[in-house]
């Protein structure tokens, strides 16, 4: 019997809890050995819980409980779920946790402790909820090397844009009403600007570089400026537009962005709709794969969650090296990457082809039903610098998306 | 350095030497070792060859060498390679295979003596060409059941069905083009009649249950029947027909077919087109989850088999155990799954309305622009071993697929 304890127990954890429940039998036949759940630290009132006995709202207990082999943090956020995290490590446990905010900012550290005490760190929920991706990368693609890895990585984005292109609505109504459906927060900020995707992305990086990447240093923008006109040139265009979460290996070293992308209908990710998240990754011989899944949910991320606690299982004594080294990788500046850009302009296409043909060279001009007094056009490839240069001096400008 | 042998330099025994050269630097580091090539086995003159003196025709050599410890099996069939592998695993060595016929037969066997000798028996080529899907079932999805796995599992019949559609032509046609491609074998049956899926499809099933399955139980139906007015309804349907090899679990045990499905554009794998595979996985816990790549040629097909010798040389001396147990599972009859049917009958639909809902119930009719005299329809959903005593019963019949 191999006890555990989940730390915080909201919508993962009590899934983690679930998960361990549901398929206690076929988990203890894989593992050879029963895993039980003994403590579940939580503060708030749980009365009438069926697990309430197993609450408390003490982490001593939990650390100090040498029964207690594998922690389950489903906390969220770097302060306590950091220094409880830290402390079980240091006591020889192995931990699993959800918490990409904590892997993010403190993974390099934790993977080092976690190695020093022969124990694990593993965090396969934090990045695409259920879609088995950490995994993979590390062991599946071993014969490869990583050029990119694209995904769509967070279901509340996912979920508007998708709204948003079906019924032509705005940002702002789709919002509210993902918000009231519960697949945004009351606070939407992490998501809707990007920095979620953020995190993951710098946590993929990490992995197939080999080397710490520092999340602030990922290139951001999120979806709060996207309109139901935008999604009309993109229905004309073929293309649909997603928040797009990109890490691409060059001679030179890593770009990493978070950015709205028009797709075209021939890209992997293009029928990726709704809460779905899938990550895209190009190896260097294995050509373009894909992992496909529920990004989020109670039961996909608690059982990716689980799979690791499984995993950690199999191994306890052993240290499971899915790491990487504390040496600080620094990516590229973004402005450098290069591709075309979708622009929006006001005006009339006949009055306006010189100017825009003299700034950007040749373009293709787009116009869209039912969308009057402006037009579109999509330019040639070029880096991020030259554009910006290009749309800053451009005049009657409306805005701007790339192309992926 | 750990020294390893290819049996068999075809397509995937010269991409296996190519990934092992190409990714020489990156793998060395992940495994903390070089991997190197010893021999290569093969009878066919390789003069002028960059690797010449690596070939050898003399299999005692290679088995007989203390020094090989990873023996590469690409030769396909059952004949030598059965016995090659054999003969390696017995000597002691680990062996990486992409011949599913060959894990169809005798993994079973194979994955006895592997396990008896401390060495490994790995496959993931078998299965999917590039996409990683048999590590990720044993290892990611160890918190789940797995409830269902339907795939597009073989590359030749998924671009005869794609051109088909697109172009509107019918079989026997696309099938000469994609024999003058390569795409398709000279003798291409063991493709077109789903033979290959069906052995896919009786590994993965072997997996998921933890049992041995018989591939000859399979029930095999292959898109050599279907026609260019097929594709026709289908696009009115806003469907797409792939051939499409399914493991059901049921309270009773598990069904396993492969048969031509028509797809809603609502269902993950509508969208796989070309040589692409896909691998669709529901599990009680995860939901969802899809895995997509280049299901076959050179490189994507040797990444797989160069990732498990990466695997295998991390854990020399120890027995990777991707295993199932030689308890025979037998398969439910497919007679009694359930699902709904079209059916393309001649005539009118007035005039035949009656003698067709008095067989089938409540159905929806179907015409398809362009195709005069006849019509279709879909029925409810019911088993196959009712459809086939009204499909029977049925006057004037043209032919009838399935709905996935």
């Amino acid at each position: 019997m191999i006890k555990t304890a989940i730390l915080g127990y909201g919508t993962i954890g009590s899934g983690a809890a679930e998960v361990l429940e549901i398929n206690k039998k076929a988990i203890a036949e894989r593992v050879g050995e029963e895993i039980s759940l003994k403590y579940i630290l939580d503060r708030k009132d749980v009365s009438g819980d069926k697990r309430e006995a197993l609450v408390t709202t003490d982490f001593e207990k939990i650390v100090n409980d040498d029964e207690v082999k594998i922690v389950i943090e489903t906390m969220g956020g770097t302060g306590a779920a950091y220094t409880f995290v830290k402390a079980a490590l240091e006591a020889g446990k192995s931990v699993a946790t959800s918490n990409k905010a904590l892997v993010a900012k403190y993974g390099t550290e934790l993977m080092e402790i976690a190695k020093a005490k022969n124990a694990s760190f593993l965090y396969e929920a934090s990045v695409g909820g259920g879609i088995p991706i950490i995994r993979p990368l590390y062991d599946a693609l071993c014969a490869d090397e990583v050029e990119e890895i694209s995904g769509i990585m967070n279901g509340t984005t996912n979920f508007i844009l998708t709204k948003m292109a079906k019924e032509g609505s705005d940002f702002s109504e789709v919002l509210k009403e993902a918000q009231s459906l519960g697949f945004a927060e009351a606070d939407p900020t992490d998501d809707v600007e990007g920095y979620d995707a953020g995190r993951k992305i710098s946590i993929l990086t990490s992995i197939v570089s080999g080397k710490q990447v520092n999340f602030e240093g990922v290139h951001m923008e999120g979806i709060t400026k996207i309109t139901a006109e935008d999604m009309k040139y993109a229905l004309v265009l073929d293309r649909a537009i997603k928040l797009v979460a990109t890490s691409k290996k060059t001679d030179k070293g890593y770009y990493a962005v978070v950015s709205p992308v028009m797709l075209p209908d021939s890209h992997p990710l293009y029928p990726v709709n709704g809460v779905f998240n899938a990550i895209f990754v190009k190896g260097n011989v294995l050509g373009d794969s894909m992992f496909y899944g529920s990004g989020a949910g109670m039961l996909p991320t608690a059982s990716a969650v689980i799979a690791d606690v499984v995993n950690i299982a199999k191994n306890l004594g052993k240290h499971i090296p899915y790491d990487w080294s504390k040496e600080e990788l620094k990516l590229l500046n973004y402005e450098d990457m290069t591709r075309k850009f979708f622009v929006r302009a006001s005006g009339e296409v006949k009055e306006r082809e010189k100017e825009i043909t003299e700034l950007f060279g040749d373009v293709a001009f787009v116009e869209a039903a039912g969308i009057k007094g402006e037009f579109g056009f999509v330019t040639e490839e070029m880096s991020e610098k030259d554009f910006a240069g290009k749309y800053d001096k451009l005049n009657n400008k409306i805005t701007r998306i790339r192309l992926g």
